[in-house]
């Protein structure tokens, strides 16, 4: 019985990590679709959404099975609530690459490209970041988790930086509208990811170490 | 022990409960503020954010506490699952009121407040949809919880419609684009509160029929 039970523990955190190579291939993507003018590749992603929404049902099932049947505790009990919420966190991160992918499609009938300014910079960095945070869940790294959480300020400045310069663009060239308002949209999904990639290095956090970090860094600024 | 693991859960839901009550009173100051130009009404709904992650905290402690000392199943089990869900959808929730308020507050700066158009429809289907959706939690009424679903598409499209009139609205008006584009953050704001008010009735129905129905509506369209 321990044994079968450690089995099903582990084929759901390798589904969980199967589920985030394919969001994280979604998002690059996304990206990619954005930065190089690709509206075929945007379409990709489009297909991946419901592969990951396939993913996070059956993970979800994988965890209600598993605490009904098993009635886990401590350590284990721990691992499985982290992998219920890393599985909705990257479901979100999925749902934010589909929101890029719409935005370089309509992108790509606009002018004023020039516009792109920080979204190279802010999507190397938000893509750095899930790459740690999910590093983080497979090495159970909690020093490594603690340095994705940091680096959040600095996506959340280039987000803001990249709006006002297109307001800037907007009063610019008038004929560039529809396109910076998307670019606008890129840049707040971007920034959302680099949130949700906070929250998993969070639940890794909490994991490892038993405790939850969830807003303690908001409520000490 | 049946009485006393009872009495947790009860105790348990009726946090969450609260806890809904104060994201609601914060949506609506933030939408009231929006409405009606009130500045001062939009910083009321920063206080009620760290209460509400303190909830957040709360709850999610109070059902790792249960699943860990109980080991609850069956249909305790997916009660706790739904709390936990609700939970975080409800802490989201207060995020976007959150963005609302900042919103409000820029708006409350910049001309073109007759771009408000869709808002205050909006803003009273969300509501709705909000109030809809934490009755079915408290009344396990799964054909409210349904109901809620359906009513998703249209705030969607609003949305949109609201988008594309500001589009139109920048083109034909420069001075106001700081606020139209906050009009514009407004509403994707809204659509997401629908968004997360059809997560939590997806849960209700999850918890009162014991099937997930995410995606199923998505999947079929």
């Amino acid at each position: 019985m321990e044994r079968h039970f450690e089995k099903e523990l582990e084929l759901l955190t390798a589904r969980l990590v199967d589920m985030g190579r394919h969001v994280r291939e979604a998002l690059k993507n996304a990206l990619d679709a954005v930065e190089k003018d690709d509206a075929a590749l945007a379409r990709t992603v489009f297909e991946t959404e419901q592969r990951v929404n396939r993913y996070e049902l059956e993970i979800d099932n994988g965890v209600v099975d598993i605490l009904a049947l098993q009635q886990p505790v401590a350590r284990d009990l721990r691992l499985i609530l982290s992998i219920l919420k890393i599985n909705n966190d990257l479901e979100r991160i999925g749902d934010h690459a589909v929101n890029i992918a719409e935005s370089a499609s309509g992108l790509a009938a606009t002018p004023g490209r020039e516009a792109l300014i920080h979204i190279p910079e802010m999507s190397r960095q938000a893509l750095a970041m899930f790459d740690d945070a999910m590093t983080s869940f497979t090495t159970l790294d909690a020093a490594l988790a603690q340095r994705v959480l940091q680096r959040d300020d600095e996506v959340d400045a280039l987000n803001r930086e990249m709006i006002s310069s297109i307001v800037r663009l907007i009063k610019a060239d008038q004929a560039a509208i529809e396109g910076n308002l998307e670019l606008a949209r890129i840049s707040r999904n971007l920034e959302r990811v680099a949130d949700l990639a906070t929250n998993i290095a969070e639940e890794v956090i909490f994991y490892t170490q038993a405790k939850f970090v969830k807003h303690h860094a908001a409520d000490g600024q």
